[in-house]
This record gives C-alpha cells, sequence and structure tokens, in this order.
C-alpha cells in the first residue's frame, strides 16, 4: 500500500465548541481539505473540474471519532483513494494529532461526479479519471 | 420610527466556542438571517433576487458587541431598515436575550446590489426598490 | 413503531456552497439540532446535562445523501432513539424536504457521553437514561 | 511604520456559498486566525493566555469588504496591532489577493482581555501585555 496523501491543518479557534474540543461537523472539513489538495497533488485542480462542468458531491460519509483536537493542536489528515468506479471514488482517512501520532479519527467518504447543469451522476472526464486511478492503493 | 422586523433564534451548540459563549463570526449568520427574514416580510424573497440575476453582497460591516449569548439562549434579532441609496441598502440592528432584553449587539450592516454575472453594482428592480422603500424608517 | 420527533430547519444562506446547494457539513448541525430538540421534548436540555458535569460526544457518523436541500427551502429533520447501551445512544435519521417529502438524507449518529472533566465515557445520571429509555423505539 | 504580520491563507471550499464567492463571514476566521498567529510570533499563544485565565473577547467589529475571495484563491492577511489601553487591544487589517495584490478587504477588530471565571473585563497579565507594547505601530 503506497502512502496516503498528509495535510497538516492547524487547528482554528472557531472550530471548536464549548466541550472545549473541536466540533464533531468541523473534521467535515478538514477530510474535504484533505481530498482537495491529494487531488491538487495529481495535478487535479478541484476549480477546474467545476469551470470544466462538474461537482463531485459527497454522498456517504462513515466516520468513527476517536480522540478529540483541541485548538491549537497541529493535526495530520492522511487520504488515500480507495476506489474508483463510474462516476464515484471512495477516499480512506485517518486523522492523528502531529507529533504523538494520537489517532483522533478513522473514516472513509464517497463522493459522486454531478453534471453542473443537471446535478446529475456522470463518469469524470477521462483526463482526471486517469490522474485518480494512477493514485489507487 | 416605526417597529423593527424582528426574529426569534435559538442558539445552536455548533454556534459557541471553547469561551462557552456565541462566537463572534455566528452573530453574522444571525443579521444575515435577520434582513432575510424582514425581505420576506415584505414580500421579497431573496432566493427570487438571485434567480432575477442579482445578488446582494455585504460591503461594510459595523458591529458592537455588548454581551454574551449562550447555547439554549433564545434571542431576538431586530431588523430594520436606515437607508436605500441607489445600489445600496443599511440595516440597523439591534440583538437581545428573549426574556431579560439583555443588550447583546448593536450596529449596522450595509448590502450592495450586484449584478450576479459580472458581480458588478447594478440598482435592484424598481418592483424590489418599491417593497423596501416602504420599509424605511 | 413510534413516530419519531420532527424539526423543521429553514435553510440559512450561509449554509450553501458555491455548488448552489446546501454544504454537507451543515446537515450535521440539522442532525445535532435534531437530537437536541428531541431531547428536550423528553425534558432533558442538553445545557442541563453540561450543568451537571457531563457532554454528550459524537463517536460515529453513518450518513447518506440522497438529495439536495438549496436556500430558502424548508426541511424536515426527524429523529427517533434507536438504541440506549451504557453510555452510548444511538439516533437514525431522515431528512426529507417540506411538502414534497423528497427524501435528502439518511443515517445514524452515535454519541457517548462523557465526564466533563475527565472526558472520560460514563453512564449518564439514572433520570437521563430514565427519560431516554422511555423514547426508544 | 512596521511592516504587518502577514498569514498566507487558502481559501476552504466550505468557506464559499451559492453567490460563487466567500462568504462574508469567514473573513472574520481569517481575521482571527490573522492575529492568532501575530500573538504566537510575539511568543503569545492564545491557548497559554486561556490557561492562565484570560480571555480575549471581540468587543468590535468595523469592516470594509472591497472584493470577492473565490475557492482555491491564495490570500494574505495582513495584521498590526494599532492600539494597546487598559483590557482592550485594537488590530487593523488588510487582506489581498497573493500574487495580483488585489485589495478585498480593510477593517478593525478590537479585542477586551476578559476574566474567564467571571468574563469581566481586566487587564493582561504583565509580560503578556509587554509583548504586545513592543509590536505596536
Amino acid at each position: 500500500m503506497s502512502s496516503p496523501h498528509e495535510l497538516r491543518i492547524r487547528v482554528r479557534y472557531s472550530e471548536t465548541d464549548q466541550m472545549g474540543v473541536v466540533h464533531h461537523a468541523s473534521y467535515l472539513i478538514y477530510l474535504e481539505e484533505g481530498r482537495t489538495e491529494l487531488m491538487r497533488s495529481l495535478g487535479v485542480e478541484y476549480e477546474e473540474v467545476e469551470r470544466s462542468g462538474f461537482a463531485m458531491g459527497v454522498r456517504k460519509l462513515d466516520v468513527r471519532y476517536r480522540g478529540s483536537a483541541r485548538y491549537g493542536d497541529e493535526i495530520l489528515c492522511r487520504t488515500r483513494i480507495t476506489q474508483l468506479r463510474g462516476a464515484s471514488i471512495r477516499y480512506g482517512y485517518e486523522i492523528v494529532r502531529a507529533g504523538t501520532e494520537e489517532l483522533l479519527l478513522t473514516g472513509s467518504v464517497e463522493t459522486v461526479s454531478l453534471e453542473l447543469e443537471t446535478m446529475r451522476p456522470a463518469p469524470l472526464p477521462q483526463g482526471i479519471r486517469d490522474a485518480i486511478a494512477a493514485a489507487i492503493d
């Protein structure tokens, strides 16, 4: 298994809640940034995807919270592409605290490519598919 | 001076931060809902504004925080239109805690109407202007 | 099966993204409000839970997006408690568009009660457990 | 006038709205990160401030939007401390698009230091005040 893409993120104050830890919904933003940056590392800029008439909508989330990030922490979001099938891409995730490697989250997210005009599922252009296929574990 | 539009909002958990109170940026969402609902009460639905090719962008914020809302609180967002000039609308605000009337925020927001295609300032359609003009203090 | 708790929510402008629909992370806020209001309907106010030294952390998300809510839509978040076991509560969800009943999301969320001081799992006080147990399907 | 602290930020997808640009409330998060990182550069970590029993609440916002950031843009948030008086600190801001230097926002934010236990204004500890005083323009 090749190594995952790794994105370092500093937790923002606004991402915490009154429990004193990062709010659970804030992690979805980290996951989104993780796949965006993985794509960018493959030469696929998401802003280009939309300009070419497509969008990647989230279809499925499966997330397990295993620890709590706190304000000021640096975390590492590790993203892999685990499946590419028709219009859908599945990403596998792990978030750890930088330094200690304490596990904070594991999970997967499935996106589906949509034609922006109709919002109906449609396979991505071949060039993008090829770039992604090359990165699948 | 006529009475302002009043919107009752229940503070959401995700709107708090680790200080134990509502994060200062969350109030901007309340102000946005306040002017949206004021407009709706005048027969102007913002989704219609965008469908007719316009947007209302925020150009200027002037906010003074005077107290802290907490999770579970119900607050009242009171919105007035204080000026309509060319493409710009100015809203005056007051947010208080429901029941006690404790003052939490005062301020003003200025929006400018934009042609969606070019994102350049452009006066709103006359029908919308008329509805707004009738509500100015 | 008893009927679920139903919470009516108006989509806010800030909850959309440039795809023109509600951002996928915004739905987690709706789900959180759904379980908060279900609890409130059982006489359990979450602010009381925290004042008594406990928190309910999210441990597991399993969400399937089936449609897209848009700005201005009213949606119904239907929440059931499907399991209470030790310190954990599982909620089952369905979000539909009000009026048309178009299905937008199905899923489940599992929370775990934590002692606020230590952030370790701990069973909820018996009074709260009893209120919840009475509502399980 | 000394040069401001500069923080480079990549716009996140979730920070946009259906107008296709960054939502106006998202900029407040950038401003917050700007002053946090300026403080960090002065040897003051905000997490330490809270651990020593203080918080910095926002008391006043004065923001003028002058352009629109878009998804994928890199922006530069430039932050100065313009005043330190009793418990209050005033920050002056400028946000520009990286590369083109197109001006997107100017403004100021005033924070007040609060004793966390009582949430009442209280001067910051002398060590922190000294670090800040040394950075005032």
